[in-house]
C-alpha cells in the first residue's frame, strides 16, 4: 500500500460556471496554480471542493479530469462523503477505478452513530480497497468526533494511513500526534485549519490541507519549508501574514458556512484571474455584494495577491 | 397537484436477510401487517427505513418492490434524503419515475446551511418535479429546525404540501397547526413522535408516521380512529398502552440512535414473526444479547402482540 | 414531609421598578391576580422570576414579602437556583427559614458534571433540609437533561416529591409519568410547557407551571378543572386560547431568551394593568419599540384579557 | 488603573481537607510553589479553583488568605464568577476590598443572553469597578462564545484589559490576537489551554493561565522564558513534554469535567507532597481507584516530577 504525503495538500475548489456546471477552464488554471506552487498533493472533492453538493456523475467526472490535469505531478486524493459505510464503498471503487492515489472519508453521519460503529464504519471501508485512507474529523459536518486513541489503533493496524483534522480541536490534534509519534507514526497527521498551522506543526502535524491554500498555495508551501528548515521565525511570519489573507472569509454579509468561506476563496480567485466565477452550487448564492467584494479584494491586495 | 392524506402513515422498515441484502418476503409480510391494518398510506425510505444506509440501487429496488406489493390500496410516499439540492433532486427524479404517491425532504446537511439556503433548497425542489412535497423536519440528523413560519409561507405557495414534524420540539409543533391552520390548512401536518400523539391530535395534527406503527399498526389505527370519532378518553388509553409498547427502546444495551430504536422494533417483529431476522444495516449490528431480547418479548408480550 | 400540590403553580415574576428595585405595589397586584384566580400554588424565584439574575439579599427579600402577601392561601415554593451543592444549600436553609413550603433545584451547571455527580447533588439538598424537593429539569439553562428513572429511583427514595419539567421534551415527560406512576406516584409530576399542556395532562402530568400563568392565571385554572372533570374538549380549547395568547413571546423583534419570553409577559401585564413597568433586570433592557408593543397588545385585546 | 501582566499566572487550586474545608497549610505549600517557580501572577477562584462550588464565604477566606500568603511577591487575580450581572458585580465589590489587583468575569450564564446583554454585562461591571477586568471566555462553562470583534471593541474603550480564552477555538484565538495588535494591544491577551501553549505565543499571546501550572509550574515558566528569549525549538519540547504530563487528566475512569481534570491535578501534587488530599467538593467524588491513581503516578514519574 501506498503511503500518504507530507506537506500541502490543498482541498481543491470546484469551479463552476454562472449556469453551475463544472468551468473545466477555470478548473484548469486552479490546478495548475497549485501544481506550479509547488504543492506536495491534491485533494479533490473535500468540503471546500464542494462535495456534498455534487452529484456521482458529477464527481466522478471531476476527480477523472484533474487525474489528467495534474497528470501525475503530484498524488490526487478524493473525498468519498456520504452518509454511510455502503454508500461511502460505492464512491470509493468509483474513485479507485478512475485511479486516485488515496481516499478520504468521515465517520457515518446523518443516522446517529457510536464509537463502535464509527470503528465498524472505517473496519469495513478498508475491506474495500487497497488505496490508502484518510480519516476525515469534521464535526461541524458530521457531527461527532473521531477519538485520537481509536485513530491510532486504526492506523496502528493499517485501517488507516492517514488522517485530516478540521475538528477545531488543536488539543485533541497534539495529543493526535503525539500517540501516533508513539505508535510508530503509522498515520500521517494533517491539519485542515488556515490560520493555527505553525501551532500545528510545532504539535507534530505532517502537513496541512488548508482550503486558503487554493487561494495562494505559494504562502503554505513557503510556511512548510519554513518548518523543514528549521527556521521558526519565519514560519510564524508566513502563517501571520496568511492569516491576515484568511479575514476574507468574515467579511461577507448574511452567509455561513461554505456561501461564506468558500464563497470568500471563489471571490479572491475570479479577483485574482484565476476562476470565471465565484458561483456557489445550489443553495446557496455567490457573494455579489460591492461591499464585501471590495472588503475582499482590499486585503488580497494588502497581502500581496494582486496589484 | 394530489394532496397527502391524513391519518397514519408509519416509516417502513427495510427487514434485511443475515448478509445484509434486502429481505423481500419479510417485506411482503410486513406491507401486508401495516395494508391490513388500514393504515392510511405507507412512508418508504424514511430514517426508519435506514434510508442512509442503502446505497441507490437498493432505495430504487425497494420503493419498486413497495409499489407493487401495495397495489394501489394506500398512497406510497418515499424519502429522498440526501445531503444537498442537486442531490435530492435525483432521488425525486428517480421517486417520480417509479410512481411514488409523494417525496419527503429534508433541509440540506452536512455542510453548513442557514434559513436562506433552506428556504431556496424546498423551492428548488418544487420545480424539479409536480409530485407533492413533504418537508421532513429532524434536527437530530439534519442538525438544523424548519422554522414554522417558513414551512407555512412555503405551504401557501404550493411549494409544499405536508410536513413530518420529527423535531421533539412540540412547542413548534403546536405553533406550526396553528400558523397552518390560520393559513387555510394548505398542508398536512404530520408528528413522527410515537409516544406524544394524542397531544398532537389535540395540537391540531393530521396524522402520524410512527416507526413503532410496523410493530403495531392496528394501534395507531384505533387511536386516530378515536381521535376522529370525538372518545379522547380511549384516544389516551391507546396512547398510554403504546407508550408501553415503546419502551422496547430503550432496553437494548449499549446501543444508541438506530441501533437501538430500528433494531428494537425490528426485534419485535421478528418475536412476533413478520420478518425473518432482526439484522441492521453495516455498520450497525443488531440486538443480540440475551437480556435486550427478553426484555423486549415481556413488553411486546404486556401489550397482547405475541400470546 | 408535607407533598406538593397538584394542578396550576405559575413561576410569579418577579415586577421591577423603572430604577431595578423590586416593585413591591406591582408584586401585591400579581400575587392577588393569581390568588384571586384560585392558583394551586405559587413558584417565586424562578428562571421566569429572573432568579438568576438577583442578588441574595433581593431573593431574600421576594421570598418573605410573597410569603407576606399569599398569607397562607396557597402554598408557595422558592426556587433556589445556583451553580453547585454548596451554594444550593445555603439557599435552600435560607427559604426554609423564611418559610416556603418547598424548594425547587436544578442539576448542578457551570462546571461539567455526569450522572453521578448529579445524583449525588439531590442526595446532598436531601440532607440539609426537611422540606420537600421539586427537581427543576431544565436543560436550556443547566446544559444537562435529568433522566427520567433517576427521578424516579430519588422520588421513591424520599429524596424527590416533584419535578417540574421544562425540558422540552415531551418523549421524556411521558415516559416520567410513566415511571412514577408505576413506583406508586412518589412525586408529582409538572410540566413547564405553556402551549402543550394539555397533552402533558393526557401524558400523566399532575399539573403545571406556566410563566404564561402570571398573564392569564384564569385560562390555566380552567384548563386543569376541565380536564380534572373529564372535558378534554373543553380543556383543548383553553390550550388553543392560551397557545394564541404565547405567541406574544415570538413578537419581540432582536430579542431573546427572557428578554423575549419574560419580557413580553411583563409588558402584557403592564398593558393590562396589573405591574407598573416592563423593566428587566440588568442586563437586558425592556420591550420598547412601538412595533413589538403594539403586537403584543393585539394579542392580548384578541383572547380577550383587554377590551 | 494598572494592567495585567505578560507571562504565566496559574488558576490556583483550592486543596480541600478530607471533609471537605480548605486546607490552609497545603494551599499555603502550592502558594509556594507557584511564587517559588517565578509565575507572574495566581489566578484564585477560577475553574480551576472550583470556584462554582465555594460557597461566597468560602470565597472570600479563599482571596484573603491567598492575598496573604503572596504577600506582594505577584499580582492576584480573582475570578468573580457567578450567573448575571448584579451578582457578579457583587463578587467584584467583596473582592476589590480585599486587595485583589484584578477581577475575572465570564459572560452571562444559566439564562440565555444575546451578544447584546453579553456587551452591556462587562459594561456594567466597568462601572463597578477601577480594578481591570479580564474576560473569561470559557463556552463549555457558560455556553455562549465572545466574540474577537466585541472583545477588542471593549478593550479598546478601556472596559476590558484582558480576555483569558479557554475556549478551545484557535483560530478565533489568532483573531482576536491578530485584532487586539491591530487596536493598539489594548489587553493581555491568554490562553487557558495547557497543551497548545506554544502554537498560542506563535499566534501572538501574551502568556498562559494553565490548570496543570499547579503541578508543573517550572515548566512553563521555561517554556514562556524559551519564547521571550526567541528559541522556539526549547519552547517546542518543554511544551511536548507539559503535553505528555497533561495525560494525567485522561487517566480516570468513569470521570468527566473537573472531577478528571482538577482531580488529577490533585491527585499529581498528593503525590508530589505538595497537597494532603485529592478531595474535590460535593457533589464530586475523588480519583482513589488505584489503577487511575497508578497510572498518574506513572506519567508525573516520567516527566521528573518525583524521583
Amino acid at each position: 500500500m501506498n503511503g500518504i504525503v507530507s506537506g500541502i495538500i490543498p482541498p481543491l475548489l470546484t469551479p463552476l460556471t454562472e449556469t453551475g456546471e463544472v468551468d473545466y477552464e477555470s478548473l484548469g488554471n486552479l490546478v495548475e496554480r497549485l501544481v506550479g506552487a509547488g504543492v506536495d498533493g491534491i485533494f479533490v472533492l473535500g468540503s471546500s471542493g464542494e462535495v456534498a453538493f455534487l452529484t456521482d456523475a458529477v464527481r466522478d467526472q471531476v476527480i477523472a479530469k484533474v487525474l489528467e490535469l495534474v497528470d501525475g505531478r503530484c498524488p490526487v486524493y478524493a473525498g468519498v462523503i456520504d452518509t454511510q459505510t455502503n454508500r461511502v464503498i460505492e464512491h470509493i471503487q468509483r474513485a479507485e477505478k478512475l485511479g486516485v492515489q488515496a481516499v478520504v472519508a468521515t465517520a457515518p453521519f446523518y443516522a446517529i452513530t457510536g464509537p463502535a460503529e464509527i470503528e465498524a464504519h472505517f473496519r469495513a471501508l478498508r475491506t474495500a480497497t487497497t488505496l490508502p485512507i484518510i480519516a476525515y474529523d469534521i464535526p461541524v459536518c458530521v457531527h461527532s468526533k473521531l477519538a485520537p486513541a481509536l485513530l491510532v489503533q486504526l492506523g496502528a493496524e493499517g485501517v488507516l494511513q492517514g488522517v485530516k483534522d478540521s475538528s477545531g480541536d488543536d488539543v485533541s490534534f497534539r495529543r493526535l500526534c503525539m500517540l501516533n509519534k508513539a505508535a510508530g507514526s503509522p498515520m500521517k497527521v494533517l491539519t485542515g485549519h488556515e490560520v493555527v498551522v505553525d501551532g500545528s506543526y510545532l504539535a507534530g502535524g505532517d502537513g496541512c490541507v488548508p482550503g486558503l491554500g487554493n487561494v495562494d498555495p505559494s504562502g503554505y508551501v513557503r510556511m512548510w519549508q519554513a518548518f523543514q528548515s528549521g527556521d521558526l521565525r519565519q514560519m510564524k511570519e508566513e502563517q501571520d501574514r496568511l492569516a491576515r489573507l484568511f479575514e476574507i472569509v468574515f467579511t461577507p454579509v448574511g452567509k455561513v458556512g461554505p456561501a461564506a468561506g468558500v464563497g470568500a476563496f471563489k471571490t479572491a480567485l475570479e479577483l485574482i484571474g484565476v476562476i470565471k466565477t465565484n458561483t456557489m452550487s445550489v443553495p446557496m448564492t455567490p457573494i455579489s455584494d460591492s461591499a464585501s467584494r471590495e472588503a475582499i479584494e482590499k486585503i488580497v491586495r494588502e497581502v500581496g495577491l494582486i496589484d
